[in-house]
C-alpha cells in the first residue's frame, strides 16, 4: 500500500515537504534538549521504592533463616532472598541463586564462564572454533554486546508477534553445533513488548540442539512488569522443560532494578540443579558474598510475590500515562499516512516503532538535530545494523510528560519529513 | 637447632608423647566445636559499623555531586565514592572505578578480561599459550585459585621478611614473557603480616617485564587495618611508579569489607589511566552501574579518611587482644620448644605459623579431631602444596577471645604432640 506521500502529486509532495521544513526549523528554533533514549525508570516511579531505605537500621535484627546478613558467608545468596526469586519465577529455591544488583552482570559471568572455563564440562567456547550465538532482532543491544565481546558470532533472528521465528531458530541450533546459545526476552521483549506464545516456549523447550552446551539465556526482565490488568503471561519456562523431561536447557535472570531502586537491588539466576552446581563453583571463586544487607532490604519490603505485584501496580499508574501519550501522539501525528507501525505494549518499557525502509537513521539524525535524543538507529540489531534501517525504540518512561509530549512532536515531524522525502527520492 | 623433643632421651620422648596423647584424649572428651579458620570479622566489629544502616532514609538527598544515587547511571561509582578511594589510596579519582561489595570480584574480572579479551589491545592470554602469574607464598588461597581456575599456571615465590623474593620475581618477569602478573598483599600480607619494604616496592616498579601484558595484581587488602599505633606504611605503588617513569604496571585494590559490613560495602580499583580506559571498556558491558546507594551510604558515614582511620581504631580495640591472646598462648606453649615460629603482625587478619617440616597437615588434622577447625594445611600455597609441608594460618579475629583461648590451647597440644611424634620418627 502506497503512503500518503506516495500517492501525492510531486507538486503536492514538495509542498508537503516544504511545510515539514519549515515546522522542523520552527522546533530547532526551540533549543529543545530531550531524551527519549534510555529505559530508565522516572524519577516519580523511584520515589515510590524509597521506603526500602527505612527498612533496616541498626537495631534491626540482621539474621535470616539463621544467617546472618551483616557478615561473610552464604555465596548463594540469603535463603529468603533466594526462596523470593524462586516464588517469582515459579521454581523450587534450590534452583535458584541470589546475587548482586545487576542480572546483566550474570549474565556476563556466564558468558565468560562458558568462554573461558566451558559449560558442564565441556570444552571452553574459546576453544571450540567460532562460536555463534542467536539474536532475535529488534532485541536489546546490551545482551548483543556481551556475545559480541568475546568475539562471538552474533546471528540475527526476526523478532515475529508472538516470539522469535522458531522455523530459524530451530534450523540453526538443530543444526550447527556452534550454537551455543541465544538471547531471550521472553515477556514485553525490548523493544517490541511482544510476550512468546505458548506454542513459542514448546518449540524452545523441545528442541534438540546439536551442542551439548547450549543455553538459552532467558531473561525475565520484565516478569512483573504489567501496564495494564490483566497483562500477559508467559509460560513458566521449567513447567515446560519437565513437561518435555528435558533439563539442562535454560538460564533464567530477572531483578528487582525496575522494581525498586535502579542498580541498587539483586539478581536472581534460576537453572537446572545440574547447571546451578556448575555456576555455583565458579561463582564461589568470583566473589565471598553477595551484598546480603541489600537481599535482607528487599525481602523485608516487597515481601512476597503479591507485594510485588501490588508495588508494580503503583509503578504502572505512572508508567500508562506515558506509554497512552506514545499511542495518542503517534496516532495523530502518523494515522492513515501509511509510513510506520509501532507496537501496543501491554507492559515492559519499550514501543518499537518501524518507519520506511531506510528511514530510521534518518529520522534520529534529524530528531537529534531538533534536540530530541533517540536510541541510535541498528541498535535493537546485533552489530548495531539493521537491515531494513526501519526499527527505532522509544523509550518513554523517564521524560516527564510535559517532556515526553514535546519530545514526540518533534519525532512525528521527523518521521513525516524523511517519509516524504524518501517519497520523493523513491520518484527518482 | 634441635628441638627440646630432639634433646630428649627415648624414654623421656616416650613419655612426652604419651603425657600429650592424654591431653589430646583429655580435650577430644570435650566435644569443642571451634573455628580458627575463617579471616572474618568479630561480631563486635561488626557491631561497630552498624550505624552505617541509618543513614539514608526514605527522606534522604540520595544527589551526589549532580548524580542521582538512587537510578541507573555513572557505570564508574559515584564521585565521592571514587574520591575516598583515592584519598585512600593516594592517587587521583580520575585513576579510579569505585564498584560493588567486593574487591576479589574485580581482581576476577579483571584476569578474566586479560584471558577472554586481552590488556589493553594485546592478544587474549588464553591465545598466547601457556601463561604464568607469580605467587607469593605463603599467601591468599582465593587469589590463587582465581588464576588457577582459568588455567594460568601458579608459581610460588617465598615470601621473606620484607616481601616476595625479588631476585626470583625479577628473574621470572624480566626473563619469561608467559609471565602475566603477580598476587601481592603489600600491607600485612596474607597470612604473614609482612608489609613490604620501601626497597621492595622500589624494584616492583622498576622491573622491565618481558610481557608487555604484565600487571602486578596489588592487593591492598589491610591499607587501614592496623592493630597497633602507629601501624606499618607501604609506600605509595603510584608514586614509586612515577618517581621510576613507569607506567602501566599496578592493579590496586581496597575495599570496605573489613572496614563496615563484610560483603556489603564497595570496592576499588586504581590503575594508570590507560588501564583504567581500558578496563571501563569492559566493565561497562558487564553492568550497567554499581549499587551507588551503598556507596552513598558509605561516604556519608565514612566521610573521609581520617574517619576510616578512627573507625578502625575502634575495631583495632577489639582485635589487639585476640592477636594478643595468640601470641601469649603460643609463647607460653610452644616458647622455647624449638619447634615452631610464628609472626607477630601489626595489622591485617591473619597469624602465619610454621611447625617442623612435614608437621602442618598432621596438625591441621588432629586439631580437628579435637573439635578445631583450621585453614586447611597447604591452603596458602598455590595448588594446596606447601613443599614443606610447615605452614598454618591462624585466624584469630572471629571467635570470642573465650574460643579463641580453647582452641589455642588445643592447637599448642596438637603441634607439641605431632612435634614430639616427628622427633620420635627421626630417630628412625
Amino acid at each position: 500500500m502506497p503512503s500518503a506521500y506516495g500517492n501525492m502529486t510531486a507538486g503536492e509532495l514538495d509542498e508537503a515537504i516544504a511545510s515539514l521544513e519549515s515546522e522542523a526549523a520552527e522546533l530547532k528554533a526551540r533549543g529543545l534538549s530531550l531524551d527519549m533514549a534510555r529505559g530508565k525508570p522516572s524519577p516519580e516511579q523511584v520515589a515510590l521504592s524509597l521506603p526500602i531505605l527505612d527498612v533496616l537500621t541498626s537495631s534491626a535484627d540482621l539474621v535470616d533463616e539463621g544467617i546472618d546478613a551483616s557478615n561473610y558467608g552464604c555465596p548463594d545468596g540469603l535463603p529468603s532472598a533466594r526462596a523470593l526469586g524462586a516464588n517469582l519465577l515459579g521454581v523450587d529455591p534450590s534452583q535458584v541463586i541470589a546475587a548482586g544488583s545487576s542480572s546483566l552482570e550474570l549474565m556476563y559471568s556466564l558468558v565468560s564462564k562458558a568462554f573461558s572455563t566451558g559449560v558442564r564440562g565441556d570444552a571452553p567456547w574459546s576453544e571450540q572454533g567460532p562460536v555463534r550465538f542467536l539474536c532475535p532482532a529488534p532485541g536489546y543491544d546490551r545482551h548483543f554486546a556481551i556475545t559480541q565481546h568475546f568475539g562471538i558470532e552474533n546471528v540475527p533472528v526476526r523478532m515475529r508477534g508472538d516470539g522469535p521465528d522458531m522455523d530459524e531458530v530451530e534450523r540453526l541450533v538443530e543444526g550447527d553445533p556452534s550454537v551455543k546459545g541465544i538471547w531471550c526476552v521472553p515477556k514485553y521483549q525490548n523493544p517490541t513488548g511482544v510476550t512468546f506464545s505458548d506454542e513459542v516456549v514448546r518449540r524452545f523447550v523441545s528442541m534438540r540442539p546439536a551442542a551439548r552446551d547450549f543455553r538459552i539465556f532467558w531473561d525475565n526482565a520484565y516478569c512483573v512488569h504489567d501496564l495494564v490488568e490483566p497483562g500477559e503471561t508467559v509460560m513458566n519456562v521449567f513447567d515446560a522443560l519437565a513437561l518435555a523431561d528435558v533439563t539442562d536447557r535454560v538460564y533464567e535472570f530477572a531483578s528487582t532494578s525496575k522494581v525498586t531502586l535502579p542498580g541498587s537491588g539483586l539478581a536472581w539466576l534460576a537453572a537446572s540443579p545440574s547447571d546451578i552446581a556448575d555456576v555455583k563453583a565458579t561463582l564461589s571463586l568470583e566473589r565471598v558474598c553477595p551484598n546480603k544487607i541489600v537481599q535482607l532490604a528487599h525481602v523485608r519490603y516487597l515481601k512476597d510475590v503479591a507485594g510485588i505485584t501490588e508495588h508494580m501496580a503503583e509503578q504502572a499508574k505512572v508508567l500508562r500515562p506515558r506509554f497512552d501519550l506514545v499511542e495518542r501522539k503517534l496516532s495523530e501525528g502518523l494515522g492513515g499516512l501509511g509510513v510506520a507501525t509501532w507496537t501496543h505494549p501491554k507492559g515492559g518499557y519499550f514501543v518499537s516503532f518501524d518507519g520506511p525502509a531506510g528511514s530510521a537513521k534518518a529520522i534520529v539524525a534529524l530528531a537529534a538535530q531538533l534536540g530530541v535524543k533517540l536510541t541510535p538507529a541498528g541498535a535493537t540489531w546485533p552489530g548495531g545494523v539493521d537491515p531494513d534501517d526501519t526499527n527505532i525504540r522509544i523509550a518513554p518512561t523517564y521524560p516527564s510528560l510535559e517532556d515526553l509530549s514535546a519530545a514526540l512532536d518533534v519525532f512525528v515531524v521527523c518521521v513525516r519529513l524523511v517519509s516524504a522525502r524518501l517519497a520523493r527520492d523513491a520518484r527518482g
